[in-house]
C-alpha cells in the first residue's frame, strides 16, 4: 500500500457547523484529517467506538483512521462494497458487533466509507440502545457533498430504496478530501450528480461554474473539488437547519431521486450506483419539468448536456416504464396515494409539486426507461 | 365471542395529555374507548391504517377496534404471544408488510395488545419511512399504566432486553379499561407491578393506597383499575414530559428493570411476563438499597410484602447470581462500563446511583437469583 494522502498532515481545516439546537454538529473540511489525533481528541469523546467499514475503503484508510483514533478501543465492521448491501440483516450484523462487545449508550458507532457505510451504521447508531453517538467519516464525493450531512440513515427493503431508517444526525462529520485521490472515476461521476443537484435546485451560479469547470472536476483538481464540497455542505448544512425531518423545503433535495431510486430498486441496486441513478433522474425531473411546462426545453437541454458531460447515465434502458412507474409508487414522497415530483420551474429553482398532469409523468417514464 | 366490555358504549373519557411541544399527544382513557367510531373521527387523521396484533388479544377486540375505525383502509399483521416474539425479525415482517400494501408516510401504525406488540409495533413505525404516525390502543394492565405512554419503543435481541430500538412517541393512546374484563389473573399482577415502582419512585401516598387497596385490584374492581391507570399515567407523562430522552430524571422509571431484564434476558424471554420480572426487581432494588445504606430495612420489607401480596415473584430461582450479573452488564445504564443502578431512599424517593460498593450488589444477587 502506498502513502495514502490522507497521511500527509495539513494544517487547514474548513469548519462548517449544521445548526440543530442540541443537536448542531460540525463538519470538518480538509486533506489528511483522518489521521490527525488532535482533531479526535478535540471534537470526540467518546472512548469505544464501532467502526463500519467496507472491503475497498478499509485497507487504504483503517490504518490512517486508527492511528488519528490513537488509544480508544476500537471494533471493526467491515462489510462487502455496494449498494446492495445496503440490508436489514447487514445493519443487524452490526447491532449484533455491539452487543457481543458490550459496548454501552456511550459508544460511538463511526462510519468510514460512501454512501452505503454511512447509512447502513448511522441506522445501526439510531437503533442500538435507541440511539448511540454516530460519527460520519465519508470517503466518496457523493457521501463528502450529500449523504453523510442531514442525518438521514437507512437500509433497502427489496420493495423499495431507503424504507427503513431513522433520523439520525451525527455528532461531528470529518471530511477527508485526500480521501478522493484514490476514488474510481466512476465514484467521482457519480458525487457530481447531486452537486449538479445543488445548482439545479436553488443556485445557478454553482450550475454555471459547473458548466465552466467540469473537466478539472473529472480530472481530480483539489481545488475545485474543495470548492464543491464546500459550497454544497452550506447548501445541504442550511436546508437541514431549517428542516431536519423534511416537513418541507428538504424535499426539494430529493430532486431526481423519486426516478433514481425506481431505477436503483427495479435494478435490485446493482447495476448502478446511486450517483449514476440520481443523474438519469435530473435528466428526467427536467424533462418532466417541460413536460408539465414548468421549464424552458433549452434549460432541460442543459441539464441533459452536463449530466452527459459527467459521464452519467441520462436513460435507464434495462428497466421498462412500467415497471419504474411501480417502483416510484412506493417513494416516500407518496402522500394520499399521490406521487408528489420536484420539478424545476428554471436551472436554480425547484419546487414540490402533487398536482401535475399523469401524462407528463407517463410520458417522461417513455422517454427515459426502457 | 360474547359481548366484550369494549362493545358498550360509555361517555365518559378521562383525557391527559403527554406535553411534548409538536409531538404532545393525549391519552384517552375509559371504558369501551376503542369501539368508539366518534374518538377515531376526532383524534386519528391517517386513513391507511396497519394494525399489530396478536393471537390472544386480536379474537376479542380487533372486531370492535375495526368498527370504531369504520371505513379506513385497515391491514392486520397478528404476531405470536410473548415476550420470546419481541424479535427484529417481527419487526420486520410488519415492515415487509407495510411494503406490500405500500403504504405512505401518510400511514399510521397501530398496536392492539400489551407491552409487546407496543413496542414491537411502535418500533416498526420509528423505522418505516424514517417514523411514520403510531398509535397505541393497551390492552393490558402494564401497557395501560405504562409502555403504552412514553414513546420508548424496541425488540429485545438474545444478548438483553430491548437493545434495539428508537424514541418515537406515538400521536395517540386509546386506553380502554373494559379490555382488563378479559385480562388473565397473571397479566394483572403483572401490571401491579409497574404500578407499585410508581408509589416506590415518587408517590408514597399511592404506595399506601396499594397496601389498603391490593385486594380490591386483584379482584378486578373497575374504580380501583381506574385510579391506578389514571395515575400512572400522570406520573409517566409528568417525567416523560421533563426528560423525553431519558437524560436524567427518566432512568428512575427503571427502578427494578435492570434486575428483571437480567431475569429475563438470561431465561430467553420465555419463563417471566416482563411485569414478573419486575416484581422481583423492586424486591432486589430495596434490597440492594439497604445494603448501599440508603433505605430502613423495614421499608424493604413493605417492599417484599407488598410484591409478594400481588403475586409476583420474589426472588428469581432458575437464574444463578453470576449468570444475572453477566446479562446486567449490557444494560442501557452502563455508562464508562459502571452499571447505573436505580435505588431507594425511602418509599417514594429513587435516586440513580454509579457510586455504591460492588459488594452490595454482589450480595443482593446471591440473595434473590439461584
Amino acid at each position: 500500500m502506498g502513502l495514502a494522502p490522507s497521511r500527509c498532515r495539513a494544517s487547514y481545516v474548513d469548519t462548517l457547523n449544521v445548526e440543530l439546537g442540541i443537536r448542531s454538529y460540525p463538519i470538518l473540511i480538509g486533506a489528511g484529517l483522518l489521521g490527525r489525533p488532535d482533531l479526535w481528541r478535540q471534537h470526540l469523546q467518546a472512548q469505544d467506538l464501532l467502526i463500519v467499514s467496507n472491503t475497498v475503503v478499509a485497507p487504504l484508510y483503517l490504518p490512517a483512521l486508527a492511528a488519528g483514533l490513537a488509544a480508544r478501543r476500537t471494533v471493526e465492521v467491515i462489510l462487502p462494497d455496494g449498494e446492495a448491501h445496503k440490508t436489514l440483516a447487514n445493519a443487524a450484523r452490526v447491532l449484533d458487533v455491539l452487543v457481543a462487545n458490550r459496548f454501552g449508550r456511550d459508544c460511538a458507532v463511526l462510519a468510514l466509507g460512501g454512501g452505503v457505510v454511512g447509512d447502513l451504521a448511522g441506522f445501526a447508531a439510531a437503533c442500538y440502545q435507541r440511539g448511540v453517538a454516530f460519527v460520519q467519516v465519508p470517503t466518496t464525493l457523493l457521501a463528502q457533498v450529500d449523504s453523510a450531512v442531514g442525518g438521514k440513515t437507512g437500509v433497502n427493503h427489496p420493495g423499495g430504496k431507503n424504507l427503513i431508517g431513522a433520523f439520525h444526525q451525527p455528532v461531528l462529520v470529518v471530511t477527508d478530501s485526500g480521501t478522493l485521490a484514490t476514488l474510481p472515476p466512476r465514484e467521482l461521476r457519480a458525487g457530481l450528480a447531486e452537486v449538479i443537484k445543488y445548482g439545479l435546485i436553488c443556485d445557478a451560479a454553482l450550475f454555471d461554474w459547473l458548466e465552466a469547470h467540469l473537466d478539472e472536476l473529472l480530472a481530480g483538481d483539489p481545488t475545485g473539488l474543495a470548492y464543491v464540497i464546500r459550497r454544497s455542505c452550506e447548501i445541504k448544512a442550511a436546508v437541514v437547519g431549517r428542516d431536519e425531518r423534511e416537513q418541507g423545503e428538504r424535499a426539494l433535495l430529493n430532486l431526481g431521486h423519486t426516478f433514481g431510486h425506481a431505477a436503483e430498486s427495479a435494478t435490485s441496486y446493482k447495476e448502478w450506483l446511486h450517483g449514476e441513478a440520481v443523474g438519469a433522474g435530473l435528466v428526467m425531473a427536467a424533462s418532466a419539468s417541460v413536460e408539465c411546462g414548468l421549464l424552458a426545453q433549452r434549460e432541460a437541454e442543459r441539464v441533459h448536456r452536463l449530466v452527459e458531460r459527467a459521464g452519467l447515465p441520462t436513460r435507464i434502458a434495462s428497466v421498462p416504464p412500467e415497471v419504474a412507474l411501480e417502483h416510484m409508487r412506493i417513494d416516500k414522497k407518496v402522500l394520499g396515494g399521490r406521487l408528489r415530483l420536484v420539478l424545476l420551474r428554471r436551472i436554480g429553482e425547484a419546487v414540490l409539486s402533487a398536482d401535475y398532469p399523469a401524462a407528463a409523468l407517463t410520458r417522461t417514464l417513455a422517454a427515459h426507461f426502457g
